[in-house]
């Protein structure tokens, strides 16, 4: 997906607020936002949104005293979602489609996230999930998980792409439910490479507890999604060889939306630039098969 | 009121609006962001967010083939309120104070604004304001009422700043109902000297038949507000002469908030900035008097 012109007033707008979460000065806030904007005339809109971005987590990190100013931001994340596994697990259990509730537990998951919107009560939001009884998809979200189920029940290796810290115990529970269902499949679940926004990196994938049934991959790279170009040589490997890829967040959609692989991207919708590129509304949670977007947005629902 | 980094994303979703309101091509749009982005650097966040905003309205006006992008907007917004008039009147005819209800209604005008809120359906909201029986101030609300009445009891000279296209008409209502009452006052209503967003010019304070009660004059600018060091030394002139300032909108509040005149601040809170400026909530309608801000806002309602 290539980025919007309405996407910059929302870069100075993540680059703002991930400069005070930095704890920088107003006087380096300024200084980051007056960097940016000398980066913007440079850009070209065909670059997708995490590709641009990045640049502005880029200079965050010079102004942060350990590289990683969501780090405590991360923990925290994990701590909360962690707290309420055994509560995820007991949903799954008394589902009557435990596969089908975990695709929705893991895209709830996705509620956590500080580019998007940065003011979060992690634990609110996260209890609102649980007791939130099967509202996540109503009648015009994007759901293909006819499609999901099929492809998964094929595939051998499936590429997880993993998108925030926190949403990691989610990702837990429908990489369980897909080893216990189908025990022979090798999972690769994929973190950042290098700290970027509250994206996950391998200790957020230890501390969930998904090494224990998933092989923890770095993609290589600092961007807030999966830029290709700027993964490394063996996660692409990875990529290229996956027989399905399974991948979580807006940033994950935005960066990998036009390749030609069978991907199904899980997220919730949180920008109006998304919403439009993919016909859904803000707050949808969407499971969306790539080889039926572009024009053809399949609207089909669980399968019986 | 100085300019906060929350202003600079804001001020790119402007300068985008705007871009789109002036017909530019998407190539414009972006060449016009670009062209706002290399000057941020070069602005001192000790300017008031009108004289920033300014300089990227300036740039719109260099695509839109009148010089006035949003000229049809405002004859549009004329026509609207203009057709409530019968209804505003009768509003003020049946109300037990006349004057505080004229007062309401000029701030309940100031919803109409293509700066802060760009996708208004102008009829709708202008028919919200008659339909909320009494409902614009709550106990929360800043109105200095009783500051008000009292300094235009005194005053003889009246300058009162116009902020938009449409407004005018409820400007006109407050505006006659003070001539009703006194008379003698000499009413100077000024609007811009050049086309900036929305802003009212002279051809619309006197579409919205303003000059009948009131003697029309320009502040010679161009500034989505009354930056003084740009506006004309006639307008000055009055500036200073005049006993009591009535000034209308977010704009001319966010330029002459410091100022140590006798003013009267009308508008609706329309954005998180001001809101917190003026300890006020999104929404809010706010009669403001400049003698009791900075520390000290007292919340004195009506008076008896």
């Amino acid at each position: 997906m290539k980025t919007y012109l309405d996407c910059i007033p929302c870069f100075f707008r993540q680059v703002l607020e991930g400069s005070r979460i930095s704890r920088a000065t107003p006087k380096q806030q300024k200084q980051i936002i007056d960097q940016f904007a000398r980066k913007i005339p440079k850009i070209p809109l065909d670059a997708s949104p995490p590709e641009i971005a990045r640049i502005g987590y880029k200079l965050l990190r010079s102004v942060s005293l350990n590289g990683d100013p969501y780090h405590a931001i991360k923990q925290k994340s994990n701590r909360c979602a962690l707290r309420l596994l055994g509560r995820l697990k007991e949903k799954v259990n008394t589902s009557k489609d435990r596969l089908f509730t975990a695709v929705e537990l893991a895209i709830a998951g996705n509620i956590i996230d500080f580019g998007a919107k940065n003011n979060l009560n992690i634990e609110e939001e996260l209890k609102r999930i649980l007791t939130e009884e099967n509202k996540f998809i109503d009648t015009q979200s994007i759901f293909h998980y006819r499609d999901f189920s099929r492809t998964l029940k094929k595939a051998g290796d499936i590429l997880y792409l993993a998108d925030n810290a926190g949403e990691v115990v989610f990702d837990r529970i429908l990489i369980e439910e897909i080893k216990k269902k189908y025990p022979d499949k090798n999972i690769y679940y994929a973190v950042k490479g290098k700290p970027v926004i509250n994206d996950a990196l391998y200790e957020d994938a230890k501390t969930c507890g998904i090494d224990k049934t998933a092989l923890v991959i770095s993609n290589g790279t600092d961007a807030p999604g999966t830029v290709l170009a700027l993964c490394s040589k063996e996660f692409k490997q990875i990529y290229k060889s996956a027989d399905m890829i399974i991948s979580k967040g807006q940033g994950n959609f935005e960066s990998l939306s036009s390749e030609k692989r069978d991907i199904f991207f899980l997220f919730m919708v949180k920008c109006p630039v998304v919403a439009k590129e993919t016909e859904s509304k803000m707050g949808n949670i969407v499971l969306l098969y790539n080889r039926n977007h572009k024009g053809r947005i399949v609207k089909n629902k669980k399968t019986s």
